[in-house]
């Protein structure tokens, strides 16, 4: 049995690459793991060899300490890689096949699962809808910053690839399609965006350029991207967006500056709730700025797209209601612009087909515009660390040494 | 020239039936009146003398003196009655039209109106988009709880009903598609109600039960609505709606008693933000309540839809943020489920002819099910106080003496 | 192991009653079975005893001879059933489950599943996409006029009733849920029938008046139903519909008597490819009538909705284009109108929890509407021949004496 | 008062440039001009001076003598131009405005144009719904291949230029989105495109290469155009399509060889009623061609957009039922993959703001893909001519001499 190698949660500010169990087709107990998942059967799944795992921006709110994830989480959720053994339940999926794992995970036999919602699946997290591979309080499955990880329901679950080495040419590009790419393209949907439309993205982290991306796949006439971090702001204009430093102050005049009018079609919230305030707030934690400050330059019958989290409980927050995940919104303003707000986990099966289509056909460069930097799995911790630091990168572990990181 | 006699706002708590200037097809300076649309040529309008013209609760607001409206401002914008003058560019209206007149007014000729989002034209109010007649802040159109009101860009806006002497057996329930039944209908919609739906709706004023009955209409499996008056509730369940009443609590509980889960497909807000708590709270305004229960009590990847009126300033909220339009809003909750919300001014033409159709082929009694009350114009001070203190009832006025009440 | 008696197509006009294998775990060779699907293993799969299994048009299809359905095709699509056995990869689905079998077997793991389309699954029939019980050139399962049937996937296709109790009061209603309710719904629904809408329906067969309770269901203002035979207008105007006799001539002038326009907004044809004509032509076989008729009185800018069946090749057809599937379509009108088309299989998982929660909460009638009559099993072959002559009944099988048919 | 220019229909092959008169704001009798239309008056109405004014296939069929249309029909829908006078009707219209005028007239005041269906107005033709500059049976609006051209319903119909100099550097561009943009996207949109689709468009004439464009812009991942025309098939490879000779055979099995795949996602026929047909038929008139081949292309469950115009009348046509309209389609099959249609006039104003933004921010060239010549307005025989050919050219008529052509 192979060694397994992983990213493991050790404390606030702390990840380390450890050793950790190879697959079974089980869920067994361990960190985080929910008492009702503990000996879950998953004859339906896929042993999957990471390929590709990507570093994401919604691990960090862990690792920063704002959850409470235990200590021995193995973190991970956007994972591509060889199916190298199946259960046996699975009838589809094959050895060797090479596939994109969606970071939900979902049975594909729940009502949510028959309409599509596969973000809110009813049957893989006892506590409630909605589950991801090592995230805390997503019923316990096993994280995929590893060698190997275990794909539940993998005929439902795993998008393959249909050329091996057509695929292997563009692997930083597909590791993008098991969240963010789909994540942000998510949020321009509910936005709205398509042919001609202005929109307006809060937020340059890699959500945010993959939703910038996606506003141009979609057809945008206009994309511009608003944060306080000047190093990803410069990667938001290397692939043709406008942008907006909202250290200088709401995004308001900015827009008109670059517009000549000061609003835009639709507005995407690709930060969450750990934003920090414009202007001259920039340093501080405001947790409802982006979205007061998207209704504002929203038009008038436009949408809000939601993909940047928000939370139930907050217990690192600045005042009490937002521990408890209230935020004062200006919803007056909202309902006098009939405004309309989509929220949610991005469903990544409604969209991974399509946009791995995209990227086959030489469409969309995700993986150059998030400025994708493979890096081996043992340094992961650094990757972890410069991420928190605003590094302009999204970084991909590589943890079977295929994408030819050196560590 | 006829007399005009017509409901005129004269400070919190107070209206008087005045006397006012018969309408010419030009917007005149008056209470209210934006200075910018003062001597507005209207040759495209039509004078209405009104048949029934129902009190709103959203005039409610002004007339408690929740909001900035000017003394001698003329109320109303429920109308419903015979075309008796045209201008000469109206081309499709003609004298002795039966109309309808939906409350939010519009031109028919700027990008959002052709887009149909006629809740926010362009080129009514200068102020921002959106307008309605007799309301504060909304350009300055005048009233319709009068005997004759002005209704500008007349084709686009009248929804004449094909058959005069049909349309007459069923004028009360006619009546409601000025505002209420499409208002109802649009929280509905929005909420994503279809054949099947489960749907909670907060509120059991007429836009609740406009929103109840158009529930039905749409296919509800079940409707159930939630309020803190005993007779209203009793007026909910008259044409089979099931009931939770607040003052015992949160709606899960009595919903799980109703539906044996404790959730719904879809949410309602029928109340808007002068809402009071629930339970122990039911006494007190807390603006945000009937949002928050609605995201505890809506299914996960469910829709909320918020006819209810939210504003942009409220002098007269109960604590600081809600004078500012801010509620202090539990996103976190909605964001974990996938919940999306649609806010804003029902745009009354896209559904008011349909269900003008569904009401002359007796598919809705909406009359019966908000409980119709004709009254004379000269008691409309009488009806706005019964209304305020919580009658089950829907007054419309009667300011021609067509539907033969007697003062 | 029981005994499992099941209707047997044995030759143009003619069915019988037959004892056939008891169902495995394992698609075995048989009439009618596609080689690649031999042998094929549904360890996902339920064993259901059937407690309601109706006779359906299409069936009709076959029997008369008009397709190359091979000897011994065992009949039966429309399966409501209890869950007797379960394969060892069905993770929910539990023996004592009540569940409704969607005619259309999909798999839940291919593309088409993914975005809902089960009318078209991809693994089930290795021919082409799409699959049905009991049905020539699908595939070869083994139909579902049977005592005992395998329904594959069992997790993904079955649609458990939550209160069996409650069930078994609904049973007759609930077993319509299958096949023709979904179906005539879907017609409904991509004819674009929503709240006030004018319906014309073609056909007063069940699936006709299904969809006629689906327009009901859906808030249609009228609802209009054509057919040659009177006692199934009879049937169709006992719930509430408008019919007309199309043996009399073209609907257009009868349309207009009832609602006063020649037109309607939303078609459905109800009939397919064994259409005949109208007027003078009652008598014969006219496959393109019902299309060129619906583009007549539909109105422009409206959609009609094709439920009923047109086939690749009719060897039974009346003229040559016929036998290939070509039919003579007067597209210009079409055009003109700008009209749109949807065709093909109802995906019955799209609807079917939504119309059981309608009809658990007494919202239809569906089973009065269709008047459900059950017969016992062995009485088939009579039920078909009802049926073929026009009687104004939807024949439900009850071969395990559950319904309480007596022979 | 200024000399009106303009190209009149002068019999089957022929068209002349003439005098006309200058236009009145009136629909004054002439040649076409239904008799309801006669004396009509359009105080809503605009005068544009005709920047750009494009030659349309559409044109052609009237031109090849395959309609009815008069002798002295002035010809032209897609104008382009500046606004030189305005009616006393026409409020937000002004002189000097630069604009873009849909080819369908419609009223702003219908049923149908508030919801969205500019295309077939109800109040413009008095024969049927949906009307057209310049065109026959089409109520006789005078034809803007002309210096000057009338405009009813200024406010509704005209699509204002936000800033008039960066308009005139992208004249070309613009001039495109009087028709073939806005239909060509229609098509695209109505197949369903979306991002990561795989598109066939049959026929690389200015619609179809529009569609292409329009496909791109939508997202597609791959987009295959088809065509007999050497030439155009060039044109289309000029900015990224693959192409299918189709006289070479049946499309499916180039379209395996381009995509490894024998099928797409999305089908638009830009070719209407005058299909040739494929392969050795290919000099021969085959109406139906283009709707069997796409049937036979598109992938199961997929939708097929028909800007090609199909008619109710083809005098010219090959066989009897052609020239009735009616079309021998293999509806079966497309049953069978439960496609859908939509067919039908582009209701232009649904996207062309939308069109005109993702022009002015660069974000299509598509003057350059269609190969938009301009040419003086005295050339236009020539044009008309050339265009007959199958030159793959996009022909823009330059009346007024503003886009410097010389004569």
């Amino acid at each position: 049995m192979p060694s397994n190698r992983a990213v493991s949660y050790q404390g606030a500010g702390k990840v380390e690459v450890r050793n950790i169990d190879y697959p079974e087709f089980e869920l067994k107990d361990g960190p985080g793991v929910n008492p009702a998942n503990v000996g879950r059967k998953v004859p339906h799944g896929a042993i999957v060899k990471a390929v590709a795992t990507n570093i994401c921006g919604s691990d960090q709110h862990m690792v920063r300490g704002r959850t409470t994830a235990p200590i021995g989480l193995v973190l991970g959720h956007e994972i591509t890689g060889e199916v190298v053994e199946v259960g046996p339940d699975a009838e589809f999926t094959k050895v060797g096949d090479l596939v994109s794992v969606p970071f939900n995970i979902s049975c594909g036999r729940c009502r949510n699962c028959k309409e599509g919602k596969t973000g809110i699946c009813e049957n893989v997290n006892p506590d409630r809808p909605g589950s991801a591979y090592g995230y805390v309080d997503m019923g316990g499955w096993v994280g995929g910053q590893a060698q190997y990880v275990l794909v539940p329901y993998a005929d439902w679950n795993l998008l393959k690839f249909p050329d091996r080495d057509r695929a292997m040419e563009k692997i930083l590009d597909l590791a993008m399609l098991a969240d963010i790419f789909p994540t942000g393209f998510h949020g321009c949907v509910t936005a709205g965006v398509k042919p001609g439309s202005t929109v307006y993205i809060a937020g340059a982290g890699p959500v945010g350029l993959a939703a910038a991306v996606s506003a141009f796949l979609l057809g945008a006439a206009a994309v511009i991207v608003g944060d306080l971090n000047k190093d990803r702001l410069e990667q938001a204009r290397s692939f043709g967006c406008e942008t907006v430093d909202v250290s200088r102050g709401e995004p308001k005049d900015q827009i008109e500056q670059i517009l000549g009018v000061p609003e835009v079609d639709c507005g995407v919230d690709a930060v969450g709730f750990e934003a920090r305030g414009h202007g001259a707030d920039a340093g501080r934690e405001r947790p409802a700025t982006v979205l007061n400050s998207l209704m504002d330059v929203t038009r008038a019958g436009g949408a809000l797209g939601i993909p940047g989290l928000y939370v139930t409980g907050d217990p690192g927050a600045s005042d009490e209601a937002a521990k408890q995940g209230s935020l004062s919104i200006g919803l007056g303003l909202g309902w006098a612009k009939s405004l309309s707000f989509t929220t949610g986990q991005c469903p990544v099966m409604r969209y991974n087909y399509y946009l791995m289509q995209a990227i086959l056909h030489d469409r969309v460069q995700i993986a150059k515009a998030v400025n994708a930097v493979p890096i081996p799995l043992e340094r992961a911790p650094q990757g972890y660390e410069d991420f928190d630091q605003g590094a302009a990168s999204k970084f991909v572990l590589d943890p079977n040494g295929v994408l030819g990181t050196t560590g």
